[in-house]
């Protein structure tokens, strides 16, 4: 197995996010084990303190400014990794993929949590148990059978993917034990690689037309804003459910809010195009609407997953290894990206 | 394959289930093509209108009475269909179980909704929807990181479950793809068994202190009443969740919404001592319950698979095989259970 | 929990087994904590010595037999463990039907073993492995693509049951990662409970004609001897693969040689009309047949599991609860089931 | 969605494989609809004819050379996928990879096959299926327990994997319903990763001592000739397993055999020092070894999966976004393996 002879340097700049809150004792050991650990937490990172150390780093953990004329500065450079949870347009890419350079990404850690937050969005619109305990509340429950008028299982119900990345893929095992038929609308994935995950490959216009849910859990690229509004919401059957766990900016919102204050479909949402969202919002008058204030990814036990992740890679990397915990940018779609950073999530 | 010669009588007396609710149109003639088919829809049945049927009746629907004294004039009787969900005190079970009686059940009809339900009131628990939803209407949402600081993910999860039956079982596949380590307490399932469901065996001690979620699935018995008090609740990890899906009378429901309103615990309920629950009954008012109006199981399409679940044992016991959709009674069990009739669910 | 107040006797015969063969040391402790145990292995129960005995007995272990006459003599008896493995005209079933005495059979301790050599012997014949063996021992063998030109995988593939009782439902998990498309067929199942199992229900001629496996894993009864024969394996897809793991007499054995030593379709046996085989009979010779010596089931550990569900199930009979590890005689089919007793299967 | 604009030129030279093997017309017709598709199956190609055609080649499928002086005249050259299965030294991969040429390997579509073939294998050995029928041609089986003496069961079995890349990861799904516990020794995999797949990470000594039956899937590299020997095979409990299915050159192929021979251990192997395996070979005397002709992948349905594959990731790279049917070389690790190419497996 290929092993470094000389110790090579780590530099840890997490900003916004704090040390402690990725890292624990036992894993920043780890880090020293494996390196001469510098941790910068004071601010910004200025060139004169990038240039006192980039001549020996090997890896840097962090979201810093990485033009070309610092990457320069950095020969021994192998591997950048984000810890934020989107690839910004910090780090000047081409200049990394040209040189060999590893950029990395944690946003596999917040796959399982979202993807639990979206399954039980899901069940809570088919079951209407939100809307159960909030009638409660208001002394205007009815029971059993009447309760149920217009709830639906996902017991072997049509669902639709627009969008079947990582997060997506984190929600199929947990249909499984449900038996539903699963169309998926990706347009970076070939029908072949669809069906190997169990999924028939479907249009945009089917997905919502024949899904009695739809998850919604496609990225925000420079092509695709708001690429989902009324002709998509429209072609719904009446009553159908909507989880949205991406990104507000892929759906013409207000559109979407419409059609659910309408009573024409429920939708479930844990991201907004502005946060907070408006105190006036109509959303949050609506009966059909469940509103979840964008926690389902940034649970605690993901976070601390972070610092794990980026210890076992960074020990592969340094031994010559590719990573294969955390996920590798793509010379094809990381400049397609657009996410906004949010803080901490 | 035995097959019978004469036409023989079907009864069908399902109140207080209307026929038309549990019995399609292509349900009933299939019923009338196994036999000659009476439907009875006005009101209990008199002796008068049972013996006038009883000679030739093969198989019952319905929860009539059936004591001794009826059951002597049923000769070719071979099968009585509960079709409401519970085992009711309206059967002379030892005549029949001596006499080759079938006596069947539809519970297995509301397993997988009611395990649906369940799962869905566990992450709402574990993950905060309602809550978050509940503050968004209230203006005082927090987003992100902030609103999670209570909150949990199942995956990997120490789960519990307090009784291990048909709906048990239905919910363990649906925690399947979170990787849970189960215990679960069931003093009718020894050990061995409890192993081939991927459960370790534990003391209900146990069960309530090692398990960060508990679903209270045991069915009410002559000897279980109230069987789970403050000695089990006060056990819990702290901001651990207890989901009560089978019936309220298994436990001391005030001591468990006190522990839920101390903020000791999070509860989801589907059930209650008294439906419907009292207007001002402190449960209404607590931030950590979550309030379902008995409608776990009362599922329009669990109610309309009922009929075919029946018509196709039907069709089996004439054949003279054994049934496999319904459930049989137990002879050591069935005088056991003591659910009171809820009307319908 | 109901709790039996003076000790009961456990008579355990269990000829032909051997008892140290099922039981094991803390198995056999166990059963005297539960009762006064009497073991008998001397040749057959003589009625003097039931006599003795059955005054006070409340669990017979093994096949003695049990006519009404004996039966009667029997008041406190609770249930039968068969630990043969086929439910023998040993006893007055009827008589145990109407006075509430269990009659139990371990079967299912065979259902594992058997599937996992089900699927090894469909593999083998799919790609070839027996075969390809046998050439290199006859230097006869031929690489990579060429040693596949008749070589399927099982992947995706069409599959088709001829039963799907026990044995059969316990290969559907096994054949679960390769994703076939299954088609069962099954006179005592409806559609609906095949559905639910995963499977399409199909005729006979389906079965064969549409599979390019067919597991046969239907019992012998006494209607169903020999009912498979050429007119359903020339409906096979050319090359297709037949698996027999049950009993020899559902088969004509000489058509299915005969298919095979024609190349017509491949066979995998675990079971012979005639055991030991004749040392001259044809399947011996032919390259299409794998011949395996009736030892699907017979594995020790399934062997030394016996005791164990035995001693669990007789516990919760013992507290008056249902048993659940063993299998109950059903009254609809146990006079059906003509399986001659294999010695020690 | 980004668009190529003008016509691309497509160079197809697939040797050793031939084009009718890997393609069919519809793909070719896909292919053609993709671009300016060229075939060359007329021998190497030479200077002359790649310069013809390397200005505006975009994809290359085929195994040609493709040192820098190549290259560097090929400057719209995007991809170059590798049909036969290796990643060879035939392409300047340093080059590629700093100028952005994926160099992608159709392994994966072996995956399936040879998982199905090892677990096919596993069961053998374990059974003594391959055993049973020689023993039937030689007249001197056994029936029953008699046959069984030595045989195990795969249910709740100790397993080990020694490398756990796509191959190993291929065999996983296939064990789980057997629920084993399972250990593996990856060097190149972390703990936490290995875990995210149910497996334990173990030392190479471990995964020797502790298995009933070893899986040895990993590839050959520059540094792992031979590194499984006596030291290893030594450790196994007695009667333990090992099926080798990815390359003989990590075994010392002599002690394997030695240690089968001995009755010591049990072995499956698909792969051979040498092959044709010399006539004299011990291995082909052998009752312990498994023999098996270098067949586990070369499957037709695979075969024919490959042009699928490169046709579907053609259009993804055409189109500016990433292959995801294919593997992508990766900068680490594509020096270090050493597989000679085996002629079209």
């Amino acid at each position: 197995m290929p092993q470094s002879a000389t110790r090579q340097r780590i530099f840890l700049a997490p900003a916004p996010r704090a040390v402690g809150d990725i890292f624990d004792s036992d894993d920043l050991a780890q880090l020293r084990a494996l390196g001469d650990l510098i941790v910068h937490e004071a601010g910004p990172v200025t060139d004169e303190q990038f240039n006192s150390i980039s001549g020996d780093t090997a890896i840097i953990i962090g979201q810093i400014d990485l033009p070309e004329s610092r990457l320069k500065k950095a020969p021994c450079l192998r591997a950048v990794f984000n810890v934020e949870g989107n690839f910004l347009p910090n780090v000047d890419y081409v200049y990394c993929f040209r040189n060999g350079i590893r950029v990395l990404g944690i946003g596999p850690v917040f796959a399982e949590p979202v993807a639990e937050a979206a399954l039980g969005m899901a069940i809570d619109l088919a079951r209407g148990i939100t809307r159960s305990d909030r009638n409660f509340r208001e002394g205007i429950e009815e029971y059993g059978l009447a309760a149920n008028r217009e709830a639906f299982s996902l017991f072997r119900q049509n669902v639709g993917f627009v969008g079947l990345g990582d997060l997506g893929r984190a929600i199929l095992p947990l249909l499984q034990p449900f038996h539903c038929h699963i169309r998926a609308y990706d347009p970076w994935l070939p029908e072949e690689y669809l069906r190997t995950l169990g999924c028939d490959a479907a249009s945009l216009d089917e997905v919502f037309r024949l899904s009695q849910v739809v998850f919604v859990v496609a990225g925000v690229t420079s092509d695709n804003q708001e690429f989902l509004g009324s002709q998509h919401f429209s072609q719904m059957p009446s009553g159908a459910a909507l989880v949205l766990v991406s990104r507000a900016a892929v759906v013409d919102f207000d559109s979407l809010v419409d059609f659910a204050r309408r009573g024409r479909i429920r939708v479930a949402t844990d991201v907004f195009p502005q946060e907070p969202l408006l105190a006036a919002h109509p959303a949050r008058q609506s009966g059909n609407i469940l509103l979840c204030a964008h926690q389902a990814g940034a649970l605690d036990a993901a976070i601390r997953q972070i610092g794990k992740m980026v210890v076992a890679d960074v020990k592969l990397i340094l031994r010559g290894l590719p990573p294969v915990l955390c996920k590798s940018a793509q010379p094809e779609t990381v400049s397609l990206f657009r996410s906004k950073p949010v803080a901490k999530t």
